[in-house]
């Protein structure tokens, strides 16, 4: 890890900067995909999956026998995690619904807002080494209790046509049966496009490589809403001097681990920490079976001493993680300087990796700064929120000359109009 | 105004489709719009609203001087009007804060959501031949509700390098006393970058032509929020044999007005009303001063009668309007069926233009069927929710299996640790 003191704002600048995405060179691909689905639907989507999953597949839909044999092949006891997380993660979502209220705003005229769940919805999981089912969890969940009425399942099959039993196994968990073995910017594409067998949906979720953040944009272009940009999982740490090293060390080994890009940043207002976690760091790491790719994220990585905690705050919100660990014994003397982050741990025995499967809030979050205007998915991102007013004579007739007077000025006349109008039969 | 009885699925697969948008041929000057103003700041903007607004500029942001003074080129009239408009449009809006709800997923283990406010935000009001001030109420009252540290305005000057007064003295009455004399697609790219005098901001919001459309979704490319995607303005009404032809004339003309892409459906479940509101809408256009912009939008748009009320909503709810009338006594029936829309206006005394000015609820709504996956700008679109999550000891002893055995499946070792490391101390 680099290490900084007392950055200068020029310094700052460098260090909340983020490897930039090189999506323009993946265009063309991306477009050709699209285009290709668009005129052969299923046999688009199954030619992708033989070039690049290596399987042909007769039948892109999951079957109800798939999914039921799943739990067969789960061990009892990541059957009985994967039940727990679901429990904590559906009890936090269900406190997300906003009531309808409803306002006079002046005598007759009547308003409010509902939220309305979004009909049809597409979950991405990635595929690669392991099986992403607390992604699942993650996304499948606040679907099902917006109430959405189609929750379609995309992931990439294995060599041998089949999807990991944890994936099917949390999806049937989670009340979701359509999954369809498909992966990659082609399962994108047949979200946004629709195929005779997989559904067209109006917003889609989920991470994935630079081929699915590619293809989540072009099918922005085309009107498919998503659930927020992407970049590489990020975390940031602050420790003062109730900080502890070796916990600080591990939360900042579980980021790395993610991948070579991952962002790793540590940020104290206790100058000796540095070197203390620094030395943890290297302890811990000697034991990791991914330890070549935690070290090269690690060498990209920043410590930075900042004596003075404003300023330690000022540089967390301009760099505004994804993931924010508050190393502390005070952990909530902090939560007010909060301004940009995703999602925030407090305290010396939260980390990162109780809300990345089980705590119950949701691991879908802003990265790349975007934590500044984005939230991470919650029950708001599978809902929609329409407004609604009602407006009876009395209230006609009293709104019906500001009306009149700021359509006109607007120079408007049929907006004015459509008050006048009825204006006459009161 | 095209008549269509009981449309096929095909013929309602055409209804629903909108004009599309060529943003694709826009892309080069928008291009350069934003290489200019990044690399020449402020000269760039000047040197743009020389050419496109034909004034060249010494200071780009407007003076308080010019600000307290647009008050004296009122009329008091229409000064009454913004400010009866402003107490509803405020009223509303303070309805719509979320609650934080702290939940103990399980015993030790607590979680809650805060909305917090999106630092910068910039608001776009368009030229044209009327000073959109409405549009300024919209954007900038629940801006300034969320508590925004900086809210921007963009706005283009006319010949002489003024902003209309009706303009300036709205944004004053919402508090917002930083303005830019600087439109088009040079506004939202200065909003996007940042220059000496314009702020970079996280998000920006409004509607425009266009070149503001091509130049937002540039915004978007490079890590730019912006309030939703954008399309021509949309009206459908609904009506039963409840419904009123002449006000539901007026409310197609007033749509119709806005300009010659504006899309106007009517829908009923009454193939009486057909000829009776086609009578109307011929009766009332000739006095209408933007007749010929009605007339052409009129060229292009449908009535549809349906006799099924089902069905017709089955229709409404795919085409996804912007603005949804409900002409009809028994308005509220029909609050169950309605899927996807803007913003809905119920019953024979509620017109679209007391939303667009001063019901109080927001005019700013998702166009172009978008209404499926986006609302429309609200409290929400101004803030971000960060999630928290706090666990003490007892928590982590209950949790920690559970994370552990979850991050091992998904072989993740690291994040298994922290979550050891930390239980050995417990």
């Amino acid at each position: 890890m680099n290490v900084y003191e007392n950055p200068s704002p020029e310094i700052i600048q460098e260090l909340i900067k983020r490897p930039a995405l090189k999506l323009e060179d993946l265009k063309a691909i991306i477009n050709d995909v699209f285009n290709e689905i668009k005129i052969n639907g299923d046999a688009a989507v199954k030619s992708y999956t033989q070039k690049f999953d290596k399987v042909m597949l007769d039948e892109l839909k999951v079957s109800q026998a798939e999914i039921s044999g799943a739990k067969n092949a789960m061990p009892v006891a990541l059957q009985q995690a994967i039940t727990d997380a679901h429990k904590n993660v559906k009890r936090f979502h269900q406190t997300q619904f906003s009531e309808v209220v409803k306002v006079e705003t002046q005598p007759g005229v009547t308003c409010w807002q509902k939220a309305v769940p979004i009909e049809k919805v597409g979950l991405y999981i990635p595929g690669g080494t392991a099986p992403l089912f607390s992604t699942v969890l993650m996304l499948a969940i606040p679907a099902q209790l917006a109430g959405c009425e189609e929750i379609v399942l995309c992931t990439p099959p294995d060599a041998y046509g089949n999807i990991h039993p944890a994936i099917l196994f949390t999806a049937e968990l989670c009340g979701v049966n359509t999954i369809f073995k498909v992966g990659g910017s082609q399962a994108i594409a047949a979200l946004s496009l629709g195929t005779e067998s997989i559904p067209k949906v109006n917003k889609i979720f989920g991470p994935g490589n630079q081929y699915v953040t590619a293809a989540k944009q072009k099918a922005v272009e085309l009107g498919t809403a998503i659930d927020m940009p992407a970049g590489p999982s990020e975390v940031l740490v602050f420790a003062d001097d109730s900080g502890k090293a070796n916990y600080i060390a591990s939360d900042l080994l579980a980021q790395a681990e993610h991948g070579v890009d991952s962002q790793v940043v540590f940020v104290t207002t206790n100058q000796d920490l540095i070197p203390q976690v620094k030395e943890e760091v290297e302890r811990q790491l000697v034991s990791l079976p991914r330890k070549e790719i935690a070290e090269m994220a690690l060498s990209q990585s920043h410590s930075v001493f900042i004596s003075d905690v404003e300023h330690a705050y000022d540089f967390i919100n301009e760099y505004a993680p994804e993931h924010f660990i508050i190393s502390s014994e005070r952990g909530n003397d902090y939560i007010s300087l909060i301004k940009n982050a995703g999602s925030v741990f407090i305290g010396n025995f939260t980390p990162e990796s109780a809300g990345d499967y089980a705590s119950g809030t949701n691991h879908t979050l802003p990265t790349n700064g975007h934590a500044k205007a984005f939230s991470g998915v919650n029950m708001d991102a599978f809902m929609k929120k329409i407004t609604f007013q009602e407006i009876n004579k009395e209230g006609l007739k009293g709104l019906g000359k500001t009306i009149i007077t700021m359509a006109e000025a607007e120079q408007l006349k049929a907006h004015a109009n459509a008050v006048r109008i009825r204006l006459e039969d009161i």
